[in-house]
């Protein structure tokens, strides 16, 4: 017997019950349950008359509110609580059943997962969701794994409360098979670690180089979310450096304590670019930047350590410097999401996903908290030349770059004379000196290797695999 | 019945038959196995003469030489190889018995295997050694892990084939409790990395920006390595540099082709370091910029990327330009050591291992491929102060990096202007000013996320964690 409800989540805590509110209102049937029912019956007092739920008191029965192939979401913490979860419902469920993760899984638990389940004829799409509660409630970004044919069941429905794009396009679409949706949701996570850490940077030079009040940085942001740089994260800066905490009067940004936290999605995408093989630095710094913050008795004994003697700019020379930060600042994330979009190609190579750097782009446009204007300039740089080799190598980003790189090197010099970290600019700068660099010295790091470890070079002017005798005559054989 | 080798060395590789040799010259009795027997007995055709010799044809024959408490070292692939080898031998060991694994294994492996035959009563020693195929001949740097009990019957014997720090300390000593040996060797890689890369930057920076030739940084190298930079690596760079190629009769570094390799033990390092939650910037740029020098098709497509419009430098700016450069390399090495050790003391913590870092830095003085005079200024610090938190709080180096800093913000400054990458030594600046700065923008970051993700904040006048209601009158609550 085949239930009424078109889709299911299951799990509602804010997120889960925020995409279910979210269903209901777009108009489809939604069964609700959770591990514990108070919650499930709270969702229906509270927002039944949003739309039509079918509240579940148990497993069975939410399996049985579901026509098929049923589409179940789980919504739980990512890890045990999603095998958990996955062991309870397999049972009650048949070939071509769709189980959708909606959490923060690794990758590679969602391979395993899909895999186990694909062995019991059952779909499993790990798709990741982004945009936070709001989001979840009033449209995120959503990148869903699995297979082709669950993506024919699930995605017109997923259409429906997906967030869209300023072209109308809603914000989903297949990225790849198994794990690739929540691949791509990681790095979606590393490339906004970097973006606020780049933000954070611009906001800490603004504040210490130039000298201006938060208030006035707030403007800066609102006058840079006018332009290029329009996206939810300088929005949302903007509204944060113009609050005043209401018991001290102060600027809220500076009665907030200097501690910035972090869930590991950051720590995630940079662990595996080191697998890969992938140069992710930005993303790095970034996730160090959160852990060294936490130090408390590292700083505490360093407050002494020597710095340089600055004096203050002029306000003609503040205005110039603003200005210079801004370029720094969209130069170093043209540069961020360059890394980013190269470790989703590498993660598509290594796995066989062939995923759209292009789509991915697009579906970040709305719903995602990387959500920028940004976004739809790199779909369009793929989708001109799909086969594009970085987004430095589309002539529309290398021209910004050029025009930006004097301000951006200034700023990077300016950062480092003045004593202020700027750890995402200087890295993203010295990546894109790397790469343009017609000869690295790799090549002294290697001669290094070859002679205390024998562990041979190549040459510029012939194939082949060489040593030096370095502790013999430093003649040169086959290596 | 027991045999009358005091140690035995399976895996008779170059690494392996060295370490047998350097045993067997310094008057131990090494019974010597490998699983084919060929190099068995071309060890002991060549190397026979030495000392003294058991050659073993199989386990059983290699295990029945060796005296008790038998001590066996293996020296195979880390991985499955050093699995299978345990697997093979176990179950002929008594308990009492020790087995070293002398490859660069994992120390999450380490941890697991000392576990396994700890339960049969076995001793299992993870122990690093360093100095590569030299070094084994001739002393290398030696970490071992495992039991207390272990390092009893096991350290003199060590303590005979290690290399000898300049006040005649043997540099092997106990470590900690099983992974602790191969955890600090992973750092030591690691700490091996960033020092190659900071050393490159160098490289660079003369080459470059003060327009020195090859012979001539050989020259200023050395020049270093009679100061405060003496050491092995900086002394091989200066080897490396002054080197001519044969063919072609040009510079050899010249010849080399840009792509460094690597083994990954400083990938495991910057993984490691995130998991850990401790900010070691400057391995990770190092591992980074090694990938980066091996992605030819991107760089390829970036080579027609803008840069600076620079003049080269008179000969009177590029002689103080040189020396700046020595000013940023020793200053980035404190910050680069700083990180490694912070790295050691967040493990130790962890794992329970109480490992002395005054030690460590007394192992790495000789042998070691990090081996440098500087090493015992770092056992000094920390035996003044067992307590250090971190190098920078030693009064000594905080007063170097006083002395350098100007010059090191000139160099990191310059580097940006002229379009040089230098990764590590930016880094390692940015490091040391988020250490000592007042403030950090990790205030914005927190904020953010309260903001997007309601994940709360603290205050820095009251305790206990805050939410402001962001989508609503923006007052606070308890979060």
């Amino acid at each position: 017997m085949s239930g009424t409800a078109q889709i299911g989540v299951t799990g509602l805590a804010v997120m889960g019950r925020n995409l279910a509110r979210n269903m209901a209102r777009s108009g489809l049937t939604v069964a609700v349950h959770n591990r514990t029912p108070g919650r499930t019956t709270a969702l229906v007092e509270e927002f039944g008359h949003e739309g039509a739920f079918v509240a579940a008191r148990d497993a069975e029965e939410f399996v049985a509110a579901l026509e098929r192939p049923r589409r179940l979401v789980v919504m739980v913490k990512a890890g045990e609580p999603t095998d958990a979860v996955i062991a309870r419902f397999a049972p009650l469920l048949e070939p071509g059943d769709i189980v959708v993760d909606g959490g923060n899984a690794h990758f590679a638990d969602t391979r395993r997962r899909e895999r186990e389940l694909r062995e019991r004829g059952i779909h499993f799409v790990g798709a990741g969701i982004s945009g936070g509660e709001e989001g979840a409630l009033h449209g995120p970004s959503i990148m869903p794994g699995g297979s082709a044919a669950s993506y024919e069941a699930l995605g017109p429905l997923l259409e429906r409360i997906a967030a869209r794009a300023p072209d109308g396009t809603p914000c989903v679409s297949h990225v790849g098979p198994d794990g690739a949706g929540h691949f791509v949701k990681m790095v979606h996570n590393g490339i906004e670690y970097a973006d606020m850490q780049l933000i954070g940077e611009a906001y800490h030079l603004l504040r210490e180089v130039a000298g201006f009040a938060p208030a006035r940085i707030a403007e800066t942001f609102r006058g840079w979310n006018a332009g290029r740089l329009d996206s939810y994260l300088i929005e949302i800066t903007a509204e944060v450096l113009a609050h005043r905490d209401a018991a001290t009067g102060e600027p809220f940004v500076d009665v907030v304590a200097d501690r910035a936290e972090q869930k590991g999605t950051g720590r995630w995408t940079a662990q595996i670019a080191l697998d890969l093989g992938v140069p992710v630095p930005g993303i790095a710094e970034a996730v160090f930047a959160r852990s060294l913050s936490g130090h408390a008795a590292l700083r505490e004994a360093s407050e002494g350590l020597p710095g340089p003697d600055v004096k203050p700019m002029e306000e003609a020379e503040a205005v110039r410097f603003a200005e210079a930060v801004e370029q720094a600042l969209y130069a170093s994330k043209i540069v961020s999401y360059t890394q980013g979009f190269q470790q989703i190609r590498a993660g598509s190579e290594t796995y066989g996903w062939d995923v759209d750097p292009g789509a991915v782009a697009s579906l970040w446009r709305a719903g995602c908290i990387v959500r920028a204007a940004f976004l739809d300039r790199i779909r369009a740089a793929y989708e001109a030349r799909p086969g594009l080799v970085g987004l430095l190598a589309d002539a529309g980003f290398a021209a910004e770059i050029g025009e930006a790189q004097d301000d951006w090197r200034a700023v990077v010099a300016a950062a480092a004379r003045r004593g202020v970290p700027a750890p995402g600019f200087a890295a993203a700068l010295a990546y894109y000196d790397a790469l343009r660099a017609p000869r690295l010295p790799a090549a002294l790091t290697q001669a290094q290797r070859d002679f205390f470890g024998a562990h041979t070079y190549r040459r510029t002017d012939r194939e082949g695999s060489f040593h030096t005798l370095w502790g013999g005559d430093r003649s040169e054989v086959a290596g």
